[in-house]
């Protein structure tokens, strides 16, 4: 049989489990073309939110009824499609269940021996690809630029941070704790980071970016994306790759105040959707991969167990109580 | 005498006339190096409130006592610097006062000959290179775009427009009033105007602007720049030129709250300062002047008469009371 976790409400601010309800269902026949995927882990993000919301957006709503859309890895167990084999392993967007059937498109395999499955999902996968083209691509960077990251710990901002150390700039994280802020600048190299929970970030920022800064890399929106506005170098870039904060929020969101900072520092602020770079995900997971094998990169993924527990595995990504990427086991062994 | 218009009461939100004195003291004696120049036409730009406010910007905030700062056009009356002659017209930045001396720093000839002296302080002087550089470098324009400008009657905005519409854009203008909302389509061939004044800018912007916009450029921010960041194309861009609407504001100035629109449509918004274009403003001017010969690019300005005048005609700026580029005129007949 097959648990799914079927999206049957739209949240409105805060999301409860009443949201989703688990569903037990016949494992799905494939057609020809089709392949069937067991699936393994499946990737918690903060993007999710926004795809609850009825709203135009980079990506289509979910629809009500439909399983709960999730990026995933698993392995081929039955296959009509001569793309695809059995016993291979595959990364998609196999949703919140734990057998998907698909015709195979958006699925690429991944190696099992090279990398634990899971890292499939953070690193090697969409967060380490929107990390990798968006510090490089959107943000520019160059060598002895300084570079701000919020999110630090999380499977973005850590991969950000580092890709940025490596090519020689000096990197200061935000992130929610001590625990996390030590993990960033003794495990991950950071140069310095900054305890948004604990601590006077506007402070600690002066403090930590004297002359400013030249790349601002947002995950997280809110007050925290007016302070880094309030000390940019000439030219500077921020990305605008998502903002947590608030996407809880009933209301508009709150918007920078700070944003005429972009006039006086004839600065840039861009977003971006890892989708763009999609024909370039071979290099960059080439790439990422390279680092990690020479010991440049690291990485960590906060696991947890049981489709059943994915609604409160979910609010990990809003209070911040995980370290790393969140990834759900669902396979049972 | 000279008259001249002394800066002395830093103002908080908006201003009144005790910001300034009008002061009569003698007409300054040049030494080495610097000429005369009776001034014969004073500028008045939206930018000059922001120069008041004693915080970070793209230029030091003006010293209390300080003759008003102000871009100015007249006649070089005594030279003992050799690059200048007596009887030769220069545009900068002067101040609002009849007579000014200089080393002539910041200063360039215009010719009378070629256009009035009032248009060299507006579309051959800043407001136009202003224009130009923002809407072709930052907004990087290309024919078949959408274009929509805000404060489109104005010294800016009219030329951006007009410039866009040259280079084979669709352009949409908001301004205030019906007056206006007619000049800008009827006087400067705009496709559609809207009077944010009378008119549902949001429904009037979803009617012209059906596919949405590639290029926004804003001189107002608030409430316009988020119905602009509504309907964004793909890889729109936002060239922040200026915020009128919020300059006067005594707290924090509202934010643009749809700002991840940027992310949806992978756009950007963009800072720009007219200086940064020095180099290149006699490509500028040229180029506009030629359009102007050719009577593809009208030029308007409002001109009112006595330095004693300046308060009140600089409240023009905010109340919208005005119809072009806002000029003085500061010499005595």
């Amino acid at each position: 049989m097959n648990k799914q976790l079927l999206f049957v409400k739209r949240p409105v601010g805060e999301v409860d489990a009443s949201t989703w309800t688990l569903e037990t269902n016949p494992i799905p026949k494939i057609e020809d073309g089709q392949l069937l995927i067991k699936q393994h882990y499946i990737s918690l993000d903060p993007a999710m939110r926004g795809w609850m919301n009825n709203s135009k957006s980079y990506i289509e709503p979910m629809a009500i009824g439909s399983v709960m859309r999730a990026g995933s890895v698993g392995e081929v167990i039955a296959s009509k499609n001569p793309k695809f084999k059995v016993g291979e392993y595959l990364a998609g967007t196999g949703g919140v269940q734990q057998y998907t059937s698909t015709d195979g498109k958006g699925y690429y395999p991944v190696d099992p021996k090279m990398a634990p499955l899971p890292t499939y999902i953070g690193t090697l996968g969409m967060p380490g690809m929107t990390a990798y083209f968006g510090i490089t691509e959107v943000g520019k960077i160059k060598e002895g630029d300084t570079v701000l990251v919020s999110g630090a710990a999380g499977a973005v901002g850590s991969v950000v941070g580092q890709v940025a150390k490596i090519k020689g700039c000096k990197v200061v994280g935000i992130a929610g704790g001590p625990e996390k802020c030590t993990y960033v600048v003794d495990e991950l190299g950071f140069d310095a980071c900054i305890d948004y929970k604990n601590e006077n970030v506007a402070s600690r920022f002066k403090e930590e970016c004297t002359k400013g800064i030249d790349v601002y890399f947002d995950n997280v929106g809110g007050e925290i994306l007016d302070i880094a506005l309030s000390r940019l170098k000439m030219h500077a870039r921020i990305v605008i790759c998502g903002a947590i904060s608030q996407y809880n929020n009933k209301t508009a969101i709150k918007g920078p105040s700070n944003y005429l900072a972009l006039l006086v520092s004839r600065a840039t602020m861009q977003g971006m959707v890892v989708f763009d770079y999609a024909n370039r995900y071979k290099e960059g997971a080439m790439q990422l991969g390279q680092w990690m094998a020479q010991g440049k990169l690291k990485t960590r993924e906060d696991i947890y167990e049981g489709i059943q527990n994915f609604p409160e595995t979910f609010q990990r990504l809003f209070s911040g109580d995980k370290m790393g990427k969140l990834v759900l086991k669902v396979i049972e062994d």
